[in-house]
């Protein structure tokens, strides 16, 4: 099997699975139970929090513990979003490639009374940052864009207007969805309020995310209830989980920066790039310089993207079209959204990698498809 | 080591431990992704929520699955509550003895502009149905009562007058916090709009928790995003928990049933009872002839309740004095709101007991408080 939808999901680590299994084995208690056993779980909780501040160069008081990517990205824009509710008209930008845990939230906002700006990207699926500046207003509050969008892996820099973005209204709130970043790049945090993260993108468990909260941000709690996290966000901690993220995140970044030092991931990227590049029936919808090295887009114009991707399954080879989060819709919002043809929209496929994806599997999945593509008869 | 906190949550059971790892073992996959293995992952879920559908005589699609109680409670208020704002003044029922998940949650809605009535209990913790009834308005949109009180084991009984709810007003929605009843009752759904669940409370992991929300019942996701869960809980399916629901489920529910033909809980909980009864020292605040024969609470007038808590722990018996999502307050509101001296108030404690709870271990217990009691000092 070959499994190229990283940006999906990716495979748990035996290591990081060994340590879940031990805490089952070993705990069970409430952590926020009075006794000292459960103060002990409560301790390694936080030090799995101060933890994971460390490897992400911030403070353990600002990382929030949540139980998806999406429940981060709704807490953070419904946080900000709903102190301003009954308050008067308030203003977002947001763009319209942002996963749909933004944009539906986005779409919620605008039900409940809220005008929100959804930037288009360029054709790479890029969203540009003067475009951000100068649709700002004296209403607006809250700014959502993600750093890598996960069908295209375009990169975004919105950490780079953060001091403009301020300097324009000091009121709004910067939120960026590091989700498809997450583990993969060095992030300085410094320059954005809010930051989403999850688990199971770096071979984590599912259900074990990360809301990133710079000290001086207030938010309306998403899950109101008991002192957990810090008054924003309820329910008995699962301890479990977010003890292991530290391992989690940490054997990813040690793996992912030895491979840096060969600069096999950049390498790997372009091999790919070279071979896909190769045929003249496809064509690269990823801008190739700038894109992130671990997701490609690209179309077989006049080719029926289900029937490849039928005959590569048959060959246990995993692709997908979009977002695994927007399976039921017909064609992707965002790849819809790019100002490029209808056939390269209508015939789009997205190669996501993991640090484990060898250049043998990319070699077979490209042999493959060509062989696909020389079988199948044109628009069958 | 003598467990007798088993409200604020449970020993995982072990076969669900070695379903979770055998899931673990064997798939990764993103449940919403388009290829077959995916798909097999994703029917593997929908077989779950049916089989838990079953258990609990009530449809599939009337079963949401979500990441912890206090979320099922948050989605469930906030969802219905959500679709009133900006549209005039709101009312919601609801009682002061809540689980904090719901109380907080009223609170922010109080913040956004909603009027609620918090409903005060009799000295045993139970609202009275009479109450809710009075309390209707015109305006009213919604009734959140709990059906077990978790700190004192009092039993709500808003099933009762569920039609006499929707005769009074139809607009209404009735939410019943379910999660101290999981498993242990076997609960008529019918007569409810919205219910909430929790899978730790009865042997499962922290993590995993249901929503149940009969047909005709529309709400605004409180997380919004992707397809899953019908559009009304976004994020990556942790299937792994959800499949091990059923298994969570089904054992606890097989367990209680057995249990039952000997009519063993009722029996332990009088034994309990009669013990704690036989100190003059000791006053039950629970209804002992109508109250869950899971909890149950006491005063120890004019002794230190973190002393007795500590001797107790040094003996290695855990017990408390109130939720586990309320460690942080001085005194418990649950506790607190009951028409009872304060005295009583002060030294309240919380025994509440698991499938698993011997008479022996309830005889270890009573004999080690006792003795505590003859030997540290009155009010030291």
């Amino acid at each position: 099997m070959i499994y190229l939808d990283n940006a999906a999901t990716t495979k748990l680590n035996d290591e990081v699975k060994k340590t879940i299994t031990k805490l089952y084995d070993t705990y069970y208690m409430n952590a926020d139970s009075p006794y000292l056993p459960a103060v002990k779980i409560n301790n390694l909780q936080e030090e799995a929090r101060i933890k994971i501040a460390e490897l992400l160069n911030v403070k353990d008081n600002e990382l929030i513990f949540t139980s998806c990517g999406s429940e981060a990205n709704n807490m953070a824009i419904k946080g900000i979003a709903f102190k301003y509710l009954n308050k008067g008209k308030y203003h977002i930008i947001t763009s319209i490639i942002e996963h749909s845990s933004v944009y539906e939230s986005m779409k919620q906002l605008e039900q409940l009374g809220f005008e929100v700006t959804y930037l288009k990207p360029n054709k790479y699926g890029e969203i540009s940052n003067e475009d951000i500046l100068n649709n700002i207003k004296d209403n607006t509050i809250l700014i959502s864009v993600m750093k890598i969008n996960s069908e295209i892996g375009s990169i975004n820099k919105v950490e780079d207007i953060y001091q403009d973005i301020k300097l324009k209204n000091n009121n709004i709130i910067v939120h960026i969805d590091y989700v498809q970043a997450f583990g993969k790049y060095d992030l300085n945090l410094t320059n954005c309020d809010l930051g989403s993260f999850s688990a199971h993108k770096i071979n984590g468990v599912k259900g074990s995310a990360l809301l990133y909260k710079k000290s001086n941000v207030t938010l309306l709690p998403l899950i109101s209830g008991g002192q957990q996290e810090f008054h924003l966000r309820a329910g008995t901690s699962n301890y479990f989980y977010n003890i292991a993220l530290v391992k989690t995140l940490r054997l990813f970044i040690e793996k992912r920066r030895e491979l840096e030092k060969n600069n096999f991931i950049k390498e790997r990227f372009n091999y790919l790039v070279k071979l896909l590049q190769s045929d003249s029936c496809i064509h690269i919808n990823s801008n190739i310089e700038k894109n992130s090295c671990y997701v490609i887009n690209f179309s077989i114009p006049n080719y029926k993207p289900e029937v490849i991707l039928n005959a590569l399954e048959a060959k246990e080879i995993y692709i997908s079209t979009k977002s695994a989060c927007s399976t039921n819709v017909k064609r992707s919002r965002v790849i819809d959204s790019l100002p490029i043809s209808d056939d390269l929209k209508d015939s789009a496929f997205r190669v996501s990698l993991s640090l484990d994806t060898t250049i043998d599997e990319i070699d077979i999945f490209y042999q493959e498809l060509i062989k696909i593509l020389d079988n199948v008869v044109v628009n069958g």
